[in-house]
């Protein structure tokens, strides 16, 4: 019964964070091609959605999604090769964790009361 | 010159959030004997503190934080043991994490904008 989970953060020294919701922003902007598209589909304002494209995109060296001019449907985006390796290289930080302190995790499962036990 | 780090949080089925602010408030407690006295120490609200401290303790099966009714000078609080466990497990999960993914972050580190480089 076991939902819980690990996630990882990545604090940067400028002060910006790169974590799961960044990166799940960038999955959805492949997947929807655009950044509104993408906003929507993860339930994020497009507002929100934009400042964390630019706080992304300065943090890199090279941006990590790319916009184009849009005409009347408004502007695609499309992740960029920097924007793949971000997200694999997330993704694999992630797994590779979970796998190192599974045991570490278990045990503070074990200190954590069962739902279906809890009051109220 | 990296300060960059990586944190660790761990997301309960219960929707219940266990991270880097909620174990430093622990080691606070541990230190300052009091709730107010950590909550003070770490630049945090005494009402947050409080929340935060309610929260674990009924996530777990036993709490983390005990309580003592205070008199004038208002009451203390310890970190019972089953805090401390909660405590170097998560430390060790942080250990392990960063060890297990350091030539990952490494390869992020390198797409990210050197910080005397960045504009403004």
């Amino acid at each position: 019964m076991s939902d819980n989970d690990l996630s990882i953060r990545i604090d940067l020294a400028s002060g910006v964070r790169i974590g799961p919701g960044k990166i799940a922003l960038l999955e959805a902007i492949r997947s929807a091609g655009s950044i509104s598209g993408a906003a929507r589909s993860i339930g994020m304002s497009y507002r929100k959605a934009w400042i964390l494209v630019d706080e992304i995109n300065h943090v890199l060296q090279r941006p990590a999604v790319a916009t184009e001019a849009g005409g009347s449907g408004g502007g695609g985006a499309t992740v960029t090769p920097v924007g793949e390796t971000l997200i694999n290289l997330y993704r694999a930080i992630q797994t590779g964790a979970r796998r190192a302190v599974a045991s570490e995790f278990q045990a503070i499962e074990k200190l954590m009361r069962e739902e279906a036990d809890a009051p109220e």
